[in-house]
């Protein structure tokens, strides 16, 4: 155990006189690190502060992991003892950054004796001379040739044949300053005691659009088994919705022991197919492919082919065991044996799971199995995977993920893991912080003005932001949402352009969304009637009231958008109607600035005055400002921070506008 | 430089499942103490967790620094992963305390079957066998006779001669429970990797109430010097007023040179007193006693003659030195030299302070001047004196009042360290954490409604909370505020109340606030007219219209009422005028509940109605209750959450009611 005081860094000399504190993005004391990706620029800030009047020089130092010298960057104060300096990440892994500052006896100096000058001191050589004499140590540790300079400094400013005001210009002057600065005595510098991590993904970790599909419900006929062919042909309609993201439920061989039916039925007909998760049989476990999707051949051909569309296939990794599996004969010692000599099941009391049997992860064997599952995503990415949704992460051991995912980036930095854990607030948190690369949200059950604005405040604003990457999902096999259910079409478009405009990362499962897809098995229950979870569909994609050219829409608008692609530059803006909800985001320089409205009523038309920020969007309010409906390409040029809105959810229950100055002849 | 990453306790056994974050209190990773005192209950929360639905079992570690042995105290989850635990803080010093949690598999077994009987599930062997099993388990570590007792119940669980009810209702015993509880398996528990620190100090450190006078005023007849006998006659007017500190401004020998003169002149007349901050004469310095006001035997006697009386003597001490101080002579490398080879004075460019030489704390001897400046805290506490009011200690080096109240506190717990800092709030924070006891605040400046939520609510919701200990001061012989100079007497009544209930310590510059003073030196400036900084004044104490008795019954009232000696359990209430601020505190089992009301505006009478939190109180809504005014003495029964109030600031601007049930015949 590590007493904190300790590992502080003892103070060597007394007159260290500078503290820093309070640095962010700091996750848990530096446990963690905080997230960013490639091209993003990294913020750092530290509360910096001495006592008395001193002026401070603080510098913020990064590098990246495995090179040893800093690279140092310029801090600068912004208000009441807070500092701010970022760098640009350009690789993927892990940066170390920390803080250094010391108080300036050059900028004291300067500061104090040009307040002097100011206030019309007269006999200033006293100060002049203390100045010369901190400029002549200075010169002490500078190049030959600075110090040449500096010495030529000195002597004008002792000479007693120039003039006070000569004097004072030189020594107030910018070239002094300048290299003063470079020459700055750092002896009593004091450097933050802890060495803090980001950890930098690909860009797509954070802005990523995906689609979920059951591929054994992709052939083109009713009545026969999908195959990854199938799912080939099905590419270009992926595609040109706009998803770069193809995603699959576990592709495994399915158990046949006590295999679930219909609807989830305890006893299944003979033809049942299973449920995917479900893993593992005679052909094989978590490394074999479902022999009537096709072969591992096959897989490579269609991994090849989405690329080809910009697509990326994402695999589900649930790691559990049909009776079936392989590892249940070859390492019984991973799973729980019953005081009768049989494997312990899956259980949450008083349900039981016979089906499914959950991996012991305090068997004493720990190691081995740990190894075997980082085995697992291994033998996936050699098969051209690099997208990873993981089943129900929150029930297997923290340390086990974040030994697992560290293994493997640390040798395949571009990998991301996206943690399907629908629980409690800390734990998600938890896994988000060890390592989860992207997470699934509360999104789905936030309906009203109120809880999306809280919970989105929350993700963007708190400490979260510095972790936790939301993906959100309107939908999925596991959840329709009571608003999807009860809501029609207008409820589709409108979850649809929430979770793509308020999240940089979003996804749907299709194609029971896009076919508005909304019985449930029973009411009360979120759970599809006749899911595909049990059975094999077969989806009319060309319906003709299909979302699929509104969805197209919606994702081009996100790619031409970089406003859209990112999370932390969310702002909501006052609506005067609870049905309506309005935000923004913008890019740093404002030549991007994307302004939604949606109407959260799927029933009514509502209208209400929405009121915009102006003046931070760089727009003058004396004149006026274009906004473009990118939905709908109507544009309207608008006076003024207060504008009518009016969305009937049966046509289109949101716009986005694209705000920008208004170009004359437009 | 230390990597936290390598400071975190690394997983030894990856089945260790618990993780234990979010500690509270935890001041900057532990790097400070918390702080509580002798008697308080100190309580510790942390988010503890694990994967899964298992049950865990978690305890909170304490013992005293020098102690190796810790004590154990079990927390409670209170909601959402939030865990509870709570000790008594008996002694003065440090504390130490960190929290160890672990998966408790038969509290996770017991809370599973009792679901399944729950749910009538009927063939429960195996699960009794699981259970028997973990009991059977436990026995090996179990002392012979608890070991003989498991082993019983084993065979019963296991006999086939028992019934199954038999065996359930043994299984699910609170016997079994409890035995289990004291040999559950913590084989594989974590423990928080960081072992934090609670400062306690005595009770004085957090209710304490404080009075500032200059000696040299306290002469019963004008124009002589007072001394520390007439301080001594002083004391029961003092003690009637109920104060139980005394402090003093310096009372060391006043520097002769350049020394100031009346209202701050720069020029003084020959019989100038000079100002008792101008430190050191030939008479001595810091150590020594200025001559008028008597010798060290007369402090001694003072200070005993105080504790009489339940008051004990607080000293103000300066680390700036008058030219003429014995270290300027001694230690001139304890002073930064200018090139003229002259004493570097105090400045604030354009400001000069030509009287006061500043200590400088970048001399090479600073390890020389930090030992002298301790050495004048210990010699003050060896001539009786507990209490320091540290005098603009923003100005001198972080590092140094770190180790120099560490190494004084290492040696005498007991003394109490009052930060004399009004400056930027990070810094104040600092002082805080570093280890003075008490510091000023804001107070002095928020008058408003707004203005004191706000800041009261940071003060004891934040986690200011923790470190920061305020003495609220509505004067002080530096700070006049205009809101005193313009409101008249109901402005110091108002004042005082506020400071005395919203603050456990509080402190009033007397006599000038009993009497009144409010005239300014000029329009806009804080500072007194004819400060006694400058001169000796003569204060009619008995004058007809001085607050003394008012004071005296407030100062009675907090005495008598242990709600308004802590801080963390302020509670702002609704009133529907601005005007009226209305809040209250309460012990935590409500036996005493005071209800505060204050007319903020001084010119007028003010009402509106009161909102009050009746349930939380343990008040029935249905049934009258008692409100008395302790300042007036006037009892009403009040019905329900709302009541109206009104307060004429002629008469007295403020209510403080004890709230309690109402008693039958009253």
């Amino acid at each position: 155990m590590v007493r904190a005081r300790d590992t502080y860094m003892e103070q060597p000399d007394g007159r260290v006189r500078v503290v820093i504190e309070g640095v962010k993005p700091e996750i848990d004391s530096g446990r963690f690190p905080a997230k960013s990706v490639v091209g993003e620029k990294v913020e750092i800030e530290a509360d910096i502060f001495t006592d008395g009047h001193d002026a401070i020089t603080a510098v913020l130092l990064y590098r990246k992991e495995g090179h040893s010298k800093w690279t140092e960057t310029p801090m600068e104060l912004v208000n009441n003892d807070r500092w701010e300096g970022s760098f640009l990440a350009t690789e993927l892994g892990h940066y170390l950054y920390t803080v250094t500052a010391w108080v300036d006896r050059f900028k004291s100096w300067r500061q104090d004796f040009q307040k002097r000058v100011e206030a019309g001191q007269e006999d200033l050589n006293i100060n002049l001379l203390t100045g010369a004499n901190l400029i002549a140590g200075a010169s002490g540790q500078a190049s030959k040739a600075d110090s040449r300079t500096m010495q030529e400094w000195v002597r004008t400013l002792e000479s007693a044949q120039v003039s006070q005001l000569e004097k004072i210009e030189l020594a107030t002057s910018e070239k002094v300053a300048k290299l003063m600065d470079k020459y700055s005595d750092r002896r009593l510098a004091v450097t933050y005691p802890r060495e803090l991590q980001i950890l930098v993904d690909r860009e797509r970790a954070l802005f990523s659009t995906w689609y979920e599909m059951f591929p054994r419900s992709c052939a083109n006929e009713p009545g026969r088994h999908g195959t990854f062919k199938d799912c080939e042909a099905r590419l270009p309609y992926i595609s040109e919705m706009g998803f770069d993201l193809l995603y699959f439920p576990p592709i495994h061989p399915i158990g046949r022991t006590l295999r679930k039916g219909k609807n989830n039925a305890i006893k299944a007909t003979a033809d049942a197919p299973g449920t995917p998760w479900a893993i593992g049989a005679e052909e094989g476990g978590h490394k074999a492919i479902h022999p009537q999707l096709g072969t591992l051949g096959d897989f490579h051909h269609l991994v090849k082919k989405a690329k080809e569309y910009g697509i990326e296939i994402a695999l589900d990794i649930a790691f559990q065991c049909s009776p079936d599996h392989p590892y249940v004969k070859e390492h019984p010692e991973w799973f729980v044996l019953r005081p009768d000599g049989t494997i312990q099941y899956a259980e949450n009391p008083p349900k039981k799971y016979q089906d499914i049997y959950p991996l012991n992860f305090e068997s004493e064997h720990w190691r081995e199995l740990w190894e075997e599952l980082k085995s697992v995503f291994l033998f996936w990415i050699e098969q051209g995977v690099c997208i990873f949704r993981v089943d129900n992460p929150h029930t297997k051991p923290f340390c086990f993920w974040e030994w697992c995912i560290a293994e493997v980036k640390r040798e395949y930095p571009d990998i991301v893991f996206f943690a399907e854990a629908f629980t409690r607030p800390k734990v998600m948190h938890q896994l988000a912080k060890l390592g989860f690369t992207q997470s699934y949200t509360y999104f789905t059950w936030r309906n009203t003005k109120q809880e999306l604005t809280q919970y989105l405040t929350e993700l963007t604003q708190s400490e979260m932001r510095e972790f936790y990457r939301p993906n959100f999902w309107p939908n999925t096999p596991d959840i329709l949402t009571e608003y999807l259910q009860t809501g029609g079409r207008p409820a589709f478009m409108a979850r649809l352009v929430l979770a793509a405009t308020l999240a940089a990362s979003y996804g749907i499962y299709g194609p029971a969304y896009e076919l508005c897809v909304n019985t449930p098995r029973e009411h009360g229950s979120e759970e599809y009637l006749n899911s595909e979870k049990y059975e094999i569909k077969h989806w009319d994609i060309n319906r003709a009231d299909s979302l699929k050219d509104f969805i197209a829409s919606v994702n081009k608008i996100r790619r031409e958008n970089p406003a859209l692609q990112s999370n932390q530059n969310l702002w909501f803006h006052a609506v005067d109607n609870e049905e309506l909800i309005c935000y923004s985001k913008h890019t740093d320089d404002l030549s991007n600035i994307i302004m939604i409205v949606v109407n959260l009523n799927p029933r009514n038309t509502q209208s209400g005055w929405v009121h915009l920020p102006l003046e931070p969007w760089g727009l003058d309010a004396q004149q006026p400002y274009q906004v473009h409906d990118l939905l709908s390409g109507a544009r309207h040029l608008w006076h003024g921070a207060d504008n009518f809105i009016e969305l009937n959810p049966g046509k289109c229950p949101a716009h986005i506008f694209r705000v920008q100055k208004s170009i004359r002849g437009e």
